[in-house]
């Protein structure tokens, strides 16, 4: 099979019955195609050393028809095959794309561009994937596949770009930066063209690599902003014009809207001495997009932390100060807790909590893609803060995420972690803080939407509860689970009856009845949706020398919608009735394999 | 006993060689006051509820005499004392530190003042001890244990300051903006006066909650910096101006070396509504203070990077980029190899390796005290940058670290940890590296000076090597070591014997023969200088389910010379030697004690 054919094939077949007419037959005649290409020796076979992008350009030669002429009807047709994504940016952003391809900045698979394309603003690859597909360099069907399997929304070298973006809000301007002066270093005067967004500029490395580049002398240094004055809500005031020009020297100004007007004035720029700024004033519509046919979607448990939070002011009448770095409505804050918004500053959001008064319920709603750049300011926190309480968002929306994120935390001074999957459980945390202000209290926030286990572990949440109870007699085996991985779990399990303990806290303090029936099994499980390595179940084998066999997340959170993170992460419900099928049967196995 | 007696009345008498003939006189009389205020119910009773300061103060009144009227000699004097500090540090800002106590911002035990102090500028509480030295507000004794168990260098809330400071750089202007943003929300116009340096200024932090204050118009921040345009090495360019003026409006400049100057500038902007910013000028001699008497110190192992990385530049004909945030001297890196100062720019310093040819060696500098704030963006480099090799030095200089840094750096992705105590084993990671590219290679460097063991890790630097073999009996016990943990051990386990088996990489893949002798003893012992959750002995039991008593690190690295923290995390030689000695006493034991 080739590359391209593995990686589109299959959810561009999905995607078909939310194909008009027209675009499922041209995506069934480009399946054709790559199909014949997938024997051995053909032509877009994927041993060949060109990227992805190559390969799928001469696709599109093969198929020339285009059905749309205006990237943005492109951009819109993608975003309500996908269901979801971030159209209102890529707009934003297109008339800014559009200039870069114009001014020859978008790398065509030969030689060269008259500078170097970094685009920080890593969510805008719809972008550049819709404009190339009007200008013939893309086939249709891997535009059926955004945030599906098949493309994803953020840069990546296999497709095209200069630069690949994985964690790091802001991580553009570095790579820009690096990039600049690695040219320099090798005597060459050629430019690096940043595409950056006005809320990224609000992280400090951003500002640390202006800074740098300011100060060892960068002339190299080309920043496009696209300053459309929004986040995921507003920014609280417009880009700092006076900021960038006091790094950058030479400062433009232009209507990001009209493309024409960005293609001249960053043509001009390309063409001058030394580093400058491009600021394009652009407008966004909302963030996320919402398919105008679909109801509300159902909330995720995330969501309702507003909710929950706003339960826990009225009921202790304590006095609470809520910081979130853009993600308010993630947690679904507004309208039940006020909060303050930082801009997208992780570590300052986590400073913010350093001065204020010791009774105060501090709180810190953010996610696994923000928080490990905090983690000496979180260490900070833990150790001088009372009654913090971190809401740690799992990113398992089609972003992924870190999947080692809930074990750092885990490790830092005077932390507990726990996540909970019912509102008691939650409600447990908050009350344990309460008890043990000095501790922070770390909880992990799933991105996902579930029915809630029928019992929990709210009352006692650092012990474990039996979701499928052992029989009389002495169990053989076992499957104990962290938090949202029981949920799953007991699901996989319904009809197998695998003893099943759920565990709220990653670090639990099992009952002395509950461990003896662990101890007493020849066969043991366990199972988180979370980083193998240091996590739930090497703890339970490292603190109790029990040998449980750890089933976890071995790499990062797919950068994928969650119902096809699950299965990529072993976690789909069938995969995990047959992990626990296997326990069941090797009943004559007397010793517990190797470490997982 | 009373705290102060507690905490001064030890290092100050192992001071008092050191002492002139007028200063023992003195601290004996003060040492004579504590013992008599130490019987229970004295006035100066550790029980009662003010801060240190409170009894310090006490203490100055009971004996008023004042060996020093200029701040500028105690502080000297207190190096010297001491034999180590940031001597220039504070004098360059001992002019502010006067103009903030003419001006009444520095706590005095009353209310009040016009201002909350917050200072940024970590490292300069000894000049604020030697102003209240020269004040009548501090006896002598405690200046005298600067570093040494007693005073510490850095700012802490015990000591009469506003804010602690432990880990982050740059956190002192996030607690003033949470200070700032706190007092605005309870409806006062109270001012906020932050004390920051200008190499400080660089850490992206810095620039977050500047951008924060005003965007979400904070009119109540007064920033004051010491503009020494000097970090430990000159900064590249002078503070920015142009920068701060774009946050803070209102910007001053002062000739920072006339306290006056500043006292006036300082008193106008506290006079004015707004924010505002006082840029100082200062300047600063050599960062480190060297006692002129003393000779050389031996160099620690870190310090010797800079040589081992030539040899190795030399040896393989690899391109090499090296980049460190300020931190060139700790790694000897001038004058052996190339390198790029980022300046206090921690995620940025990572940052700069995202863009550079795949076989260019690339190293980054840094230690504990900085790499934690930039774990999203070392993933990223990790995950995407071939032939990393992260230098993580080890924070066991005054200031102390974070223990768990180690190992939150072996749970990222694609990394393998390392703490070579050998040339040989440095080179052999660096080897180990060129045949493996794409994981990352974090060395721990020990900043501590030591004799080499006699054996090492080199051949297979992913094994152990017995420092004591065995005997040809079926040993009972055996002590496994990782990294400088073992050399410590090694002068410990002197005639006692105890089969003592060395590692260097945090996760160990033992030899078979190796792992059998460990799984034949009753008792086994684990020693690292790190820390004890989530590292070495933990992954002991964790992987092969060993019943491993693991001695390790339980809280943060003290801030204390390295020889003061040894004993007090059971690291000196006589508690090592007692402890393995209690391996060997209990033979009888049929089982592991619990874990540890």
């Amino acid at each position: 099979m080739n590359t391209l054919h593995d990686r589109f094939a299959g959810p561009a077949r999905a995607a078909l019955p939310r194909l008009t007419p027209a675009e499922s037959a041209v995506v069934l005649r480009e399946l054709e195609r790559l199909e014949r290409s997938a024997r051995p020796g053909a032509v877009l076979d994927g041993r060949s050393p060109g990227p992805l992008l190559d390969g799928l350009r001469a696709l599109a030669g093969e198929v020339p028809e285009r059905l749309y002429t205006d990237s943005a009807d492109v951009l819109l047709r993608m975003h309500e095959i996908a269901g979801s994504g971030n159209l209102q940016s890529n707009l934003s952003s297109l008339p800014l794309v559009r200039a870069c391809f114009e001014l020859g900045l978008v790398p065509d698979g030969g030689e060269g561009g008259p500078a170097e394309l970094i685009v920080g603003r890593g969510h805008i690859a719809p972008a550049f994937y819709a404009e190339h597909y009007v200008r013939g360099d893309l086939p249709f069907t891997p535009l059926a596949t955004l945030h599906q399997g098949g493309l994803t929304g953020v840069v990546d070298r296999e497709l095209g770009f200069r630069n690949t973006m994985r964690y790091s809000l802001g991580v553009g301007v570095a790579q820009a930066v690096s990039l600049a002066w690695e040219l320099t270093r090798r005597g060459t005067d050629r430019k690096v063209v940043c595409l950056a967004g006005d809320g990224e500029l609000h992280e400090g490395v951003a500002f640390e690599a202006l800074r740098f580049a300011h100060d060892v002398g960068l002339t190299n240094l080309v920043l496009v902003v696209d300053a459309n004055a929004k986040g995921i809500e507003p920014l609280a005031k417009p880009i700092n014009t006076g900021y960038l020009a006091a790094y950058l020297g030479r400062l433009m100004e232009a209507d990001g809207r009209d493309e024409w007007a960005v293609q001249a004035a960053l043509g001009a720029l390309l063409s001058l001495p030394g580093p400058s700024v491009l600021v394009c004033r652009t407008s966004k519509g909302e963030h996320s997009f919402r398919p105008a046919a679909r109801g509300p979607a159902r909330p995720s448990f995330a969501a309702g932390a507003g909710r929950m939070l706003a339960r826990h002011r009225e009921r202790t009448g304590r006095e609470m100060a809520v910081f979130t770095p853009d993600l308010a409505a993630r947690f679904g804050l507004r309208g039940h807790v006020p909060y303050t918004n930082t801009g997208l500053a992780e570590t300052l959001t986590v400073g913010m909590t350093l001065s204020l008064p010791q009774d105060t319920l501090k709180v810190v709603a953010t996610d696994a893609m923000y928080y490990m750049d905090s983690l000496s300011m979180l260490t900070e926190a833990t150790t001088s803060v009372r009654n913090l309480l971190v809401l740690a968002g799992r990113s398992w929306g089609a972003w992924g995420g870190a999947h080692n994120a809930t074990n750092l935390l885990g490790l830092l001074l005077h932390t507990k972690v726990y996540e909970p999957v019912t509102a008691a459980e939650f409600a447990a945390c908050l009350a344990r803080l309460g008890r043990d202000p000095a501790t922070t209290h770390v909880v992990s926030m799933v991105d996902a939407a579930f029915d809630p286990p029928g019992e929990d572990c709210s009352a006692d949440i650092d012990s474990g509860v039996w979701l499928t109870p052992p029989g009389v007699e002495r169990a053989d085996a076992a499957v104990v689970t962290f938090g949202y991985a029981g949920v799953l779990v007991d699901e996989a399990n319904r009809g197998l009856g695998v003893p099943h303990l759920h565990c709220a806290a990653l670090t639990p303090r099992l009952a002395p009845a509950d461990l003896a029936v662990l101890r007493g099994c020849r066969r043991l499980l366990s199972v988180e949706y979370n980083g193998a390595r240091g996590g739930f179940g090497e703890g339970l084998r490292a603190r109790h020398l029990l040998p449980v066999e750890v089933h976890g997340v071995r790499r990062d959170i797919a950068r994928q919608v969650h119902a096809r993170q699950l299965p990529l992460h072993g976690m789909a419900p069938d995969m995990l009735r047959e992990r626990l099928a296997r326990l069941l049967e090797s009943r004559e196995a007397g010793h517990a394999p190797a470490h997982a």
